[in-house]
C-alpha cells in the first residue's frame, strides 16, 4: 500500500511508500502516528500546517461486518489536541481498494477558492467547486453523484456550510451505501479543517482497484466466519437491529444518566416518547421510505441504522441515533421524535456534529436565549446557522464556545468538546473516559454503561474506563465499529487471527489491547506537545458540585484516580 | 496589617493576620502568592472557588507619585491562568489606609442576588444592589456617591453590565480622584469574576484609618525626595504630561508597529489625526471640561491622564489612552478622535477592556460583520453589547472567542488575551513579552519599545524582554505605575531605600528585580498547575507567517529562544 499526499497549496499529489513506523497501525492509531510525525503540535488547526488524514483501519476493505470504517483525523480546532473521528459508509472501503493506507490533505488552497478532489486509480484531479459553495451536504452529494456517477463503490467525503465557514463543531459527511451523506465523522471540528484547506468534497472512485491482499486467505475466511457467528449470536446484535442505538434511551434514563435540559436532570419525564421502542413504532406505523433497520455500509450484519420518515412517509433523516436523541431531545426538553429528526436533518445538512450542536442549544437555553421544549424556537436557532448570523456561527462553534460567550456556567464539555448522552455523574466510569481520553469528551472512546459495576461508586471506575478505552482505541485502529466489538469480544481469538491472516504478522493474543495502548500513548504524546497536562484531564468543575437528580450524585472520582488512568503511559 | 476575607456565600467577613509568606509581597506578587495558596489551579474562574483579590502594592498608601496603584487579581476567565490587573485611582490608597494588606472576595452569592460590599473602619456590610443591576459604571458610581458620600478619600471598585453578565473581557472600574470610575483594572476578565460573586461594587471608606506605619520616617522622606527629583527631571515625564500616553501613536507608527485594520498593517495612513499632538490640540481648542493633563490619583507628578471633551466642551471620557487609540482607532481604521472617545466611553460604561473589545471589533471586521473605518457600524456593534444580544455577548467576550466563533484566522491574542497596541512583528521584544508573560499578551508586562536595539532583529530580544518583564513585575509588586519607573530607574537607590525605610527590611540593592523574579516564578507555578506549558508561550501562528507592512516582517524569534526566557525559573 501507499500513502497519498495531496497538497492543496500547489494542487499536486504524490503517492509515497508507507514509512515503516506507520505499517503496524491503521485508523485511529495511524492518525496519532501521522500527527506526531507531520504536524507541529502548536500548529493552528485551521492553518496550512495541519494535515487532514483519512486512514482506513487495519482490517478495512474486506466487507467484514461493521469493520470498514474510515478514521478521519487531524489537530482538532475544537480541542486543540489530537482528533480522530470515525464513520461508516463507503469511504474506508474505497480508500483501501485504491491501495492507500492513508490519504493526507496538506497545505491549503488560496483563501476563497474551493475544490473537489477526485481520487481514482487514474490519479488525483482538482475540479473547481465554486458551484457547490454554500450548499448543504445533501444537495452537494446529489450534485456530485450527477457529476461523478452513482456507482455503488464511489465514496464521497464532503462538508456543508459549517465546514466552509470553519465552524469548530463541523464534521465531515461520508456517503452511505445508498449514496446519502449521512455518515458523519462528526466530532472535533474536522469539517472546519477540510474547509480551511478549501476542499468541499473528496470523491474516492475505487473502480479498477483491488481488495487489499491477504497473507493467508483460508485462515482469514475462517476467522471471518467465527467472527460473524459470534456477532450474530450476541443478544445485543438483535437489540440494535430492532431498536437501533435508540435502545439506549430507556436504559440510560433508568440509570438516571439521560441528559435532560442541559444536563440539569438525569431522567426525562417524556423518555418513553423518544425511546427506541417509540422510534420503531413511529417508523413501522408510517408507510413509505422509513426503515427501522438499515446498514450504513455494505456487509454489516447489525444494521443499527434506520431511516426516519415524516408522517407522509418521506425520509427525513438516516440514521436517528441515541446521541442525537439525547442531546437534541431530552437535553433540550423536546419529546417529539419528528422534531428531533428535523433538527438532526438540519445538522447533517449543515455538516455539524449533533452532539456539540445539541449541547450548544442546551447551553443557549440555560442562557435564556430560548425556552427548553419549544420546538419552533430550537428550529429557529438552527435556521440562524443557515443564515450565517453571528449567533449561528457561535452555535455552530459548539457548546464550549457558546457557553463561554453567553456566560453560562453549566457547560457540558471536556477539552472543549461536548459531553455525549451519558451524564458522567450517573455513569461515572464514562465520566473517567470523558476526562482522560486524549480525544476530549467522547462516549465512543470508552463507554462503561454495560460494565457490571455500581456506576455511582467513584472508587471502582478507573479500571473499568481504562479497559474500555484501550479496547475502543484498538477497535478504532482496526476500523471496527463499537458494536462489532460484541462479536470480537465474544470470540477473542478472532482479532489476532484476522491480523495474522491479513498481514502475516506474528501478533500476540492481546494485540487488540496492545494496539489500543500504543494508540493512546501516541495520542497523549501529541497532546502533551500541544500543551495538554493533567489539569485538562478533568470534568467541568460544576459537575463536581452540582448534584444530578434523581440520584443527587456529583462526579467525585478523585483527581488522583484520574491521573492514575494513564500513569503507566507517562 | 491584616487580610480581610469577605465570604459572599455566607455574607460574612473576617480580618485575619497576614501569613508570614505573604509579608514580603504586595500587589502583583501577592496576587500570585495568594492564588497559589488559596485557589485550586483547575478551579472554574467563574465558580465559587476562585478568589478575587485586591492587593495594594508594597509602597501604596503614602501618596508617592504614581505609586498608589491597586492590583486586582484572580484566576482569569479569559486566559485560565494567573491574572493581575492594576489601576490607579483611589482604591489602593484606601485599602492601605484601612490597614489591609489584601482584601479577598471568596465564595459567591446566590445566583441572581447582587450586593454592594461596604468596607470601612467599622467593618464590612452587605447592602442590596438590586437597584444598580444593569446600570453602567458611570451611573452606578453616581448613585453610590449619593448613597455613601463623596468624600475624596472614599474609593469605589465596581462593574458594569459586562461584569454582571460575566463577559470575559469585563474589567473592574475604580474611581479616580474626582470620583469618576475611569480607572479600569481592565484586563483578563476580572470584572466577570466580580460579577460571578454577585458583587456590583465595593466601597472602601478609609475614614478613621491611617497611613501605613514607617519604620524610618526620615529615611523614607529622603528617598521620596530623591525619587521625585529624578522623576521630574526625566524628559519622558514632561512628554507624558503634555501628550499623555497618546504620544506613542507617532512613535509606534514610525516603527511600523501601530496595529491597523486588525493587525494587517503596521502603519496607519491617518496616524497624524489620532496622534498625541492631535489629541492635545483637540482638547485645547475646545473650551469646557477638557484637560490635556490630569492625575488619576492624588499626588501624581506625571499626570499622563486627560479629559477629552466633545465639540461642546462636555467631558466625554477620561482618560483616552494610547492603547485605546491603537485598538479602537487605527486597528479599526477609524481616524476620528471623537469617535474613538465615544467608543472608549461606552467600553468604560459597560465595564469592558478597550484592548480586548477593540481587538474583537477588528476581528469582527475581518469576518465581514462590518467595514473598517465606518464609525456608525462600530458604534452599532457596541450598542449590541448594551442590548445584550448574542453578538454583543460574543464581542464582550474578547477577541479570541470572537475570532474563534467567527472563523477568523487573524486573531491577535496570546493565552486568550488580546495583543495590545504594539505589533509584535515590528517590536519583537514586546512580542517575546506577549508570548512568555504568565499574564497573556500585555504590554505593561514588559514593553521594549524604548530599548536601544534593532526591534526587527529576532536574535537580540530575549534579554531585552526578560529585563523589562522582571522590572515591571517588580514595579507591579510595589504599586508603581509604568511611568513611575522613569524616576525609579533614574535613581536606582530609591526603591531599596523606600522599602528599607517603610518596612525595616534589609533588602538588597537589586530588590526590584528580585521581587519581579519571585513574582514571575510564583505566577508560572500557578499557571503550570493550571495546565500551561511551553506550548502556550507562543504568538499566534499566523504572525509567524504573515508579513506585516511596511517592514514585511514576521515574528521569527525562535521557539527555543522563547523557552529560554524563563528557563532558570523552571
Amino acid at each position: 500500500m501507499q500513502v497519498l499526499r495531496i497538497d492543496l497549496t500547489t494542487r499536486s499529489a504524490a503517492a509515497e511508500p508507507v514509512p515503516p513506523t506507520w505499517e503496524p497501525l491503521g485508523g485511529r492509531g495511524l492518525v496519532a502516528r501521522i500527527l506526531l510525525d507531520r504536524v507541529p503540535p502548536t500548529a493552528d488547526p485551521l492553518g496550512p500546517h495541519n494535515v487532514l488524514i483519512f486512514a482506513p483501519g487495519l482490517l478495512v476493505g474486506h466487507r467484514l461486518s461493521s469493520t470498514d470504517r474510515i478514521s478521519i483525523g487531524g489537530k482538532s480546532p475544537l480541542t486543540g489536541g489530537v482528533k480522530e473521528s470515525n464513520a461508516g459508509g463507503r469511504t474506508g472501503w474505497a480508500i483501501a481498494h485504491l491501495g492507500y493506507k492513508a490519504v493526507l490533505l496538506e497545505g491549503r488552497a488560496p483563501q476563497g477558492t474551493w475544490w473537489v478532489v477526485h481520487v481514482s486509480a487514474q490519479g488525483v484531479r482538482f475540479d473547481p467547486a465554486d458551484d457547490l459553495v454554500g450548499l448543504g451536504t445533501y444537495a452537494t452529494a446529489a450534485r456530485l453523484r450527477e457529476r461523478y456517477g452513482d456507482d455503488a463503490r464511489i465514496a464521497v467525503a464532503l462538508i456543508g456550510p459549517a465546514g466552509e465557514r470553519r465552524l469548530r463543531a463541523a464534521g465531515i459527511a461520508n456517503t452511505d451505501q445508498d449514496g446519502v451523506p449521512s455518515r458523519l465523522a462528526a466530532r472535533g471540528g474536522l469539517g472546519a479543517v477540510m474547509g480551511s484547506k478549501g476542499v468541499k468534497a473528496i470523491v474516492f472512485d475505487p473502480r479498477g482497484g483491488h481488495e487489499p491482499p491477504l497473507a493467508d486467505p483460508a485462515a482469514f475466511k475462517a476467522a471471518r466466519k467465527a467472527y460473524i457467528q459470534a456477532l450474530l449470536a450476541h443478544p445485543q446484535t438483535k437489540t440494535y437491529e430492532t431498536f437501533g442505538t435508540a435502545a439506549m434511551v430507556n436504559m440510560c434514563n433508568a440509570f438516571g444518566g439521560l441528559p435532560t435540559r442541559n444536563f440539569s436532570q438525569g431522567q426525562f419525564e417524556a423518555a418513553e416518547r423518544i425511546s427506541g421502542e417509540a422510534l420503531r413504532q413511529l417508523i413501522l406505523a408510517r408507510d413509505g421510505e422509513g426503515a427501522p433497520a438499515h446498514a450504513c455500509m455494505a456487509g454489516c450484519s447489525i444494521r443499527c441504522s434506520n431511516i426516519v420518515p415524516d408522517p407522509q412517509g418521506r425520509a427525513v433523516v438516516s440514521p436517528l441515533e441515541y446521541e442525537t436523541i439525547g442531546l437534541m431531545g431530552s437535553n433540550l426538553g423536546l419529546d417529539d421524535l419528528d422534531v428531533i429528526a428535523q433538527l438532526n436533518y438540519h445538522a447533517n445538512d449543515l455538516g455539524l456534529d449533533t452532539i456539540d450542536l445539541g449541547a450548544a442549544l442546551g447551553v443557549a437555553a440555560d442562557a435564556g436565549l430560548w425556552t427548553f421544549g419549544t420546538a419552533t424556537q430550537a428550529l429557529a436557532l438552527v435556521q440562524q446557522i443557515y443564515d450565517d448570523t453571528a449567533l449561528g456561527r457561535l452555535l455552530g462553534s459548539g457548546a464550549a464556545l457558546t457557553g463561554r460567550a453567553l456566560g453560562v456556567e453549566r457547560i457540558p464539555a471536556v477539552k472543549g468538546q461536548a459531553i455525549s448522552a451519558y451524564d458522567p455523574r450517573a455513569i461515572k466510569g464514562t465520566g473517567v473516559t470523558y476526562a482522560t481520553s486524549p480525544q476530549g469528551a467522547d462516549h465512543t472512546a470508552g463507554l462503561t454503561i454495560r460494565a457490571q459495576v455500581d456506576h455511582l461508586d467513584p472508587t471502582v471506575q478507573v479500571p473499568v474506563s481504562r479497559t474500555a478505552q484501550l479496547k475502543m482505541a484498538g477497535y478504532d485502529t482496526l476500523g471496527a465499529c463499537i458494536f462489532a466489538g460484541f462479536g470480537y469480544a465474544a470470540a477473542p481469538e478472532v482479532v489476532p487471527a484476522l491480523l495474522r491472516s491479513r498481514y502475516g504478522w506474528p501478533v500476540g493474543d492481546d494485540v487488540l489491547v496492545q494496539l489500543g495502548r500504543e494508540t493512546i500513548r501516541l495520542e497523549r504524546a501529541f497532546n502533551r506537545a500541544a500543551g495538554f497536562t493533567a489539569a485538562h484531564d478533568r470534568l467541568p468543575e460544576w459537575m463536581t458540585r452540582e448534584p444530578l437528580p434523581p440520584h443527587e450524585a456529583v462526579f467525585d472520582v478523585s483527581p488522583a484516580d484520574l491521573d492514575r488512568v494513564w500513569a503507566d503511559l507517562a
